[in-house]
């Protein structure tokens, strides 16, 4: 069970391969590879779940391995010259290629290890995490934290080829897969209303794991994510879109402590925000704002940022990296389906959706609770 | 006295500015500044010239500086890092420009910072060494030093602007002037033979600092470098020609001790045993190989690498990260202006060159002696 598609940068496009049993289909990582050295980047809850069968999918290469800490406080700078001194270790030249297996943190330290070394050198992605298959490994984006913010420090950098083996979602940890499809649901929200539709509809297969609804979930997520990236790969205009529900998704993190909510469970309350900013601007039906909320509901996702202090949301927004020119810009919501990036919102508004969605309500459930 | 000529990327196309007085002529930064907030990166020996009228020029910017120690030992991730934190204390959002005022290390340092800080900012550099103008204001080649080599970690990224006023050289070293000029003699033996020819009549007026000549010898050098790179961004092909000499200069900056050999020098040195590989070889006929020495030799610049070990420079060759798959690839001249790559050449007369140039011979001249 195979199915592929192309993300279309140029010269930079590169294939996704989406299915099951693909990591023991060395010919997917063969046909992508320059020369002979390889290094498989991985961390430690992933090394010992997939880094065989992806060993002897690699056996006719000359390969090493980095087996880092598992989670977010890996994403440094440190941990990037980690896998710079285990590609020089290895005596790797401009034709080697990292390949990286795990989740988002190892695909964003990996890739951004590839664009630095030797000013950049291949770079495939093997993601196991639902939220790496449908985000992280379409688009280039590659970095690490510095103390002042999240991805301050990082690349542009296309890999070579993308390995998503819906096969590793099954040990992934429910929390985890629940994360991931924020994603997914944000996708349907900002550009197809018929998916939103569909996920509607097929929640109860993807969240038990079914393979016909997982291929189409991820598939369909991949080439949303792969027109708008292909149309505006340094995100100076359209790929902003993608941001939905992110600024208020990152302050929520940032104020609540790093590691305490997923990022996914951000992004869904983040999404929330943004759906109830636009509806309170008259942009989008009421009925558009709850059919967001009730799908991510269901999906065990939070909705709110209950106990947070929304002074605090707002001025971790104010730091945002994707301010332009010190105005902050947020994507809102016209319809499902339909998005737009704007900075011309009522400041009062926001104020009172921060207060809303930040109070303690008997019953809401707060992902860092 | 002004002349500009644009470096052809595409959307990433630039212009460099060569001429007088132009770090007073704010009209130049401005017109390719997108936001208000400008980090100014330079170092020590540098600042206290040239900081003050730059300073000038930027007065309508919310401006930071930041003074490096100066020297390649600055060239270091730790030191990109300090660049990063500079921007990150100055509150710079994606719109931010870093200027780059110096020499080739500032360059490098504060060009890859750029590349980095939120995957890309702008910058704009101004060279103040003639190194700096005539060879790392073109192309976009930025990176810093790793322990096992120079320029590991790095990335391609193209500045918005070069402004390279000449009037920076005056005062620098007689010895950075020659460095400088070496690699202005690669572009007439590479690619020009009237260029070339040119140099050998006007050697005097550019030792001597004559501005007409400066004029030329920088464009030129530049008009050269920018059509190379233009065909090859990424060097990929035909951009390796513009490593002519650097195979072995690297290993005698090495060999010797980094730091005791100009960059150029050691380009001097190394494009004199290429030559005389390739009139070995049979491809460059004496005469050809003898006017290239005799320049360098007349311009100041050591022609050989006396009583460095033979064994050491090849062994350091070998590690060069100009390999493709583990095999060395040199640039070879068949005529002064022709060029050409090649891993094909008999590893025996390679041998004999590295033994003749590094024989101790009375009255020769070394660099680092």
């Amino acid at each position: 069970m195979i199915e592929a598609l192309e993300v279309s940068l140029g010269e930079r496009s590169y294939p996704i391969y989406i299915g099951s049993g693909l990591l023991l289909r060395s010919e997917l990582f063969v046909e992508r590879m320059r020369g002979r050295d390889v290094l498989v980047v991985t961390d430690e809850t992933v090394a010992p779940l997939y880094l065989a069968r992806l060993r002897d999918s690699l056996s006719d290469f000359h390969v090493a391995e980095l087996i880092l800490p598992a989670g977010e406080g890996s994403k440094t700078l440190a941990t990037a010259t980690r896998v710079i001194d285990a590609l020089v270790a290895h005596r790797c030249q401009r034709d080697a290629t990292i390949v990286a297996l795990g989740g988002g943190v190892v695909g964003d330290i990996a890739g951004f290890a590839a664009a630095c070394y030797q000013r950049g050198i291949a770079w495939l992605q093997v993601p196991t995490s639902l939220l790496a298959q449908v985000d992280s490994s379409v688009g280039g984006k590659t970095g690490v934290n510095h103390a002042a913010g999240k991805n301050l420090i990082g690349a542009f950098h296309q890999p070579v080829a993308v390995v998503a083996d819906f096969d590793t979602l099954a040990t992934l940890e429910e929390r985890e897969l629940r994360a991931g499809l924020a994603e997914v649901v944000k996708y349907g929200v900002i550009s197809d209303a018929d998916f939103f539709a569909w996920l509607e509809n097929h929640l109860t297969q993807l969240l038990s794991g079914e393979s016909q609804a997982l291929m189409h979930a991820i598939r369909r997520s991949c080439e949303i994510k792969a027109d708008i990236v292909g149309g505006d790969e340094r995100e100076r205009g359209r790929r902003a879109l993608l941001n939905f529900g992110h600024s208020f998704a990152h302050a929520i993190e940032k104020v609540a402590g790093y590691g305490n909510w997923r990022h996914g469970e951000a992004v869904s309350a983040g999404m929330c925000m943004a759906a109830e900013l636009s509806r309170r601007m008259g942009l989008l039906d009421a009925a558009g704002g709850e059919r967001i909320a009730a799908l991510l509901q269901a999906a065990g996702l939070p909705i709110a940022a209950s106990g947070l202090d929304p002074a605090q949301l707002k001025a971790a927004m104010g730091l945002d990296k994707k301010q332009l020119g010190g105005r902050l810009r947020l994507v809102l919501i016209e319809a499902l389906g339909a998005a737009r990036v704007t900075s011309d919102f009522p400041e009062p508004l926001l104020d009172e959706v921060l207060e809303d969605a930040t109070a303690v309500r008997p019953g809401a459930r707060s992902a860092g609770g």
